[in-house]
């Protein structure tokens, strides 16, 4: 099966770069299969993405970064070219409830999802029998309320003893430490129950039927040190009327916030998601 | 053309009510055409409203209500009954804005909001041209910073001349006084730019904008005292996207805007709102 | 934990019937806890369906089926009451593809299908160890082009024998012969992977696809012998571009195929859903 | 106010097209403003837009496209290079109902298309009022049952006359000549009252009503020689249920019409509209 290079990069905008770059790649007769390109005119800022058919260009992955890398300085680029034979390696964060969990290993069974899972790491038992099921090693490493960082500890250990790429907190309801925060910035993807930025706190299905609100939302983001305020990569609602109980909203609740994390995830794995400051550029 | 009553109900819940009511009405030889009725469990309130065939009853409007009343009292119901023959009137209130108002009056002449609407009031003279085109008068009414008690008096003034029934904040950018919100209460109106309780403030769509926000919404809410806190009748989103600049957001904003309060207005003139505490059940 | 009665009627429509039904309901003391009434003016008919707290009323299921009998008769009434103590029982029909049955399968054991699953039937082994993972049992039923009426005759046998009282055909690649369609007529859902009445037979992504459509869509409705024209129940669409591929659209249609069928299934079992001829009453 | 150029290409796919493209635009020191691409894998053809600031190119309009011709030549361009300065001039065409009238005009007046109106023609008088309130000449051109060929003579002379670019038959409810059809392919734009290919021909809300549709929805295309069956610009639906009558479906299709045709017309507006086939590329 062919596989691809991708091609990511983010720098100053000025004149040229589209035909710097795409001229670097026809030089070595690549074949450009998908091309996006942002230009943050406010910002004055460039975002590209290009992916490239491997076997049209006659190196490797590491020798065309070398070659490559003169160009990405020249602009000042901030940039990643990845090679899609290499699959990013995820780590799956989860409490007690498993709707998020369900519906990641179900599309990664279904090759929707084009990465490996090393482990499940989760402060609880419960989905122990249904992660080794699919033949994923699952942690058990609870948060006692007294020793949360000797926890994270143990977390982090697990983390990078999986060579994780990225982790995925699937309805992880516990705050990561700033540390763990700032290790893995850009590379912890969050789902948020309800309508960020209303609603912050417990009980957000039970606020927004209080409050009477038609529709409810989540929002996947890049978690970041501030709480809940990260980078926004993918958002989605579901209505709702007076006949909804706060139960009903908890459970629409559960089928928006697994479709905009599964959405986010995959735009995440295929290099879609570029971050700027605290927003981010989305190739979908 | 045959005209209908519109009986709309609210009273403690308990045993029997719909069973004496309905009773009441087949008594009567009342057709009812459409029923809708809803319990909210939690508060122990009971919510109704039946479109009963005006010719199937031998009576008039005054004549059922006086003969409603006796059961009214019995279970201590808030309630109205109307005549479609009677249509309500409704003041538009607008700013420089026009996209609110342009829709009114296009589904107003369509036929599908069912009012009169005696007068346009606007702290502007920009919008006379076309609402004078519409044949309907155009009062402008401006609101100095030094002089708001004035002028919303002369607002007052002008919509009790018009003997309105409700009134359209139609993108009218300036905060109603309490005595008048309190006057025309569950009667008043208003489209939120922007998806309530976020962005509260100035220039929200720049501030989505700012946050990265990937879905920009609207809100159409009965006014109150307090700002842009009162019961929620209607609520959409628009997706955006990291390539639409504020300016996209303003346009689109535009479209939601004026849709769900379209909606919004219809419901509440087919006596579908009905009100409790700071919630609506909406009989749409 | 409380139970409910539920009242499902459908009858010629005239004055009285609510009167009437919630009369007696009233007069055993009955508490109404939802209440749907539909008035279909063309058609002449009403429909309604009432849920009934079972503790306020002094009677079981029977007891109250005979004392409402004479009601039914009178109003000509096709109606149904069921108590939600009893479960209803849902075979699940599946051929390879998993997506609506891990769906199902995740909110049943979420408790968001108050159904027992007797067995899940299926021309294929792939789906086994999954099904008997969540402790239900698998029957392989194969269909050789050669004898289908032999392997029907199975699935019949499979089905009686479980005490089925609905048939959720979960992506089962297989046309049900006339007699089981009328044998369990009304109690056989499909989910058809495309919006009809377009692009009905086969590919249909691929189809859709080729006509360029902006939209598919995903229809779930009761299977009558006419091959994907019965009563429709709900719908729901996913938004493409010229980006996509045919691969793209499969993958998109499974998540809208299985989030209609959820909703499908869990409306019947909920008892919303009244046929009348070929189109659906749905009380949601 | 600054202007753009925007080049629009289509051309077989093969190596190196992006790069002789932007390093084209580069060498003259354009900077891009926007840029799309698209592969289409499967046809193996390539389809760019750019967007680039006029001042940045030392060149007029004329100057540039003939610098240009040597590279479209050299891949087998289909290709356009418009000035924003010239605005597209379009032809409305309406029959009696005036919601996409009404909305397009607004939209017109409000900034949202940026194009001339040189006329509108109408086989009725019903539209005269409003489009000359707007300052827009109205032509009104009967189609009579037995002089078909001389009332679309006399169209085409009208929009010949008014040297338009594009036409829009916004609820234009004749058929166009195949003639007409040839001489402006890929510039008529039209809007389908219900969800293509479903419901194609007469009172398709009608239709849909019958068969119980959940959802209803609009199609707007570039007309073709066969009926209805031209290129998809753009689709959307509304949700419908058991409650709604025909007329209610009417009134939402209004609705959704008028939104999905304004989408589709900004979009051909903007040069976002690529044909190739009997599909569309659209770079929204």
């Amino acid at each position: 099966m062919s596989h691809y290079y991708r091609l990511v990069v983010s720098c100053p905008d000025r004149v040229g770069i589209v035909s710097r770059v795409s001229g670097f790649i026809a030089g070595h007769g690549g074949s450009i299969t998908e091309a996006s390109q942002h230009s943050d005119l406010q910002a004055g800022r460039f975002f590209m993405r290009y992916e490239i058919l491997a076997d049209s260009i006659g190196m490797d992955a590491a020798a065309l970064r070398e070659a490559f890398a003169p160009v990405a300085r020249e602009f000042e680029m901030q940039w990643a070219l990845t090679d899609t034979r290499r699959r990013p390696r995820v780590v799956l964060m989860v409490s007690r409830e498993s709707h998020c969990l369900v519906d990641l290993l179900y599309r990664w069974t279904a090759g929707e999802l084009d990465c490996d899972i090393p482990c499940v790491i989760s402060n609880h038992e419960d989905q122990r029998g249904l992660v080794e099921w699919h033949g994923i090693p699952y942690h058990h490493v609870p948060v006692p309320p007294g020793d949360k960082a000797g926890a994270f500890a143990e977390v982090q250990r697990r983390v990078e003893e999986a060579s994780a790429d990225s982790v995925v907190l699937a309805r992880y309801m516990q705050i990561l430490p700033p540390s763990l925060c700032e290790r893995y910035a850009g590379r912890v993807i969050n789902i948020h129950h309800s309508f960020l930025p209303s609603f912050a706190g417990a009980k957000p299905y039970h606020q927004a039927h209080e409050r009477g609100v038609k529709l409810i939302g989540a929002t996947c983001h890049y978690v970041t040190e501030e709480l809940d305020a990260g980078p926004i990569i993918e958002q989605d609602i579901h209505r709702v009327s007076h006949c909804h109980t706060p139960g009903d909203l908890v459970r629409f609740g559960r089928d928006v916030e697994k479709a905009v994390l599964a959405r986010g995830l995959r735009w995440h794995l295929e290099d879609r998601v570029l971050i700027h400051g605290n927003k981010t550029v989305v190739f979908a």
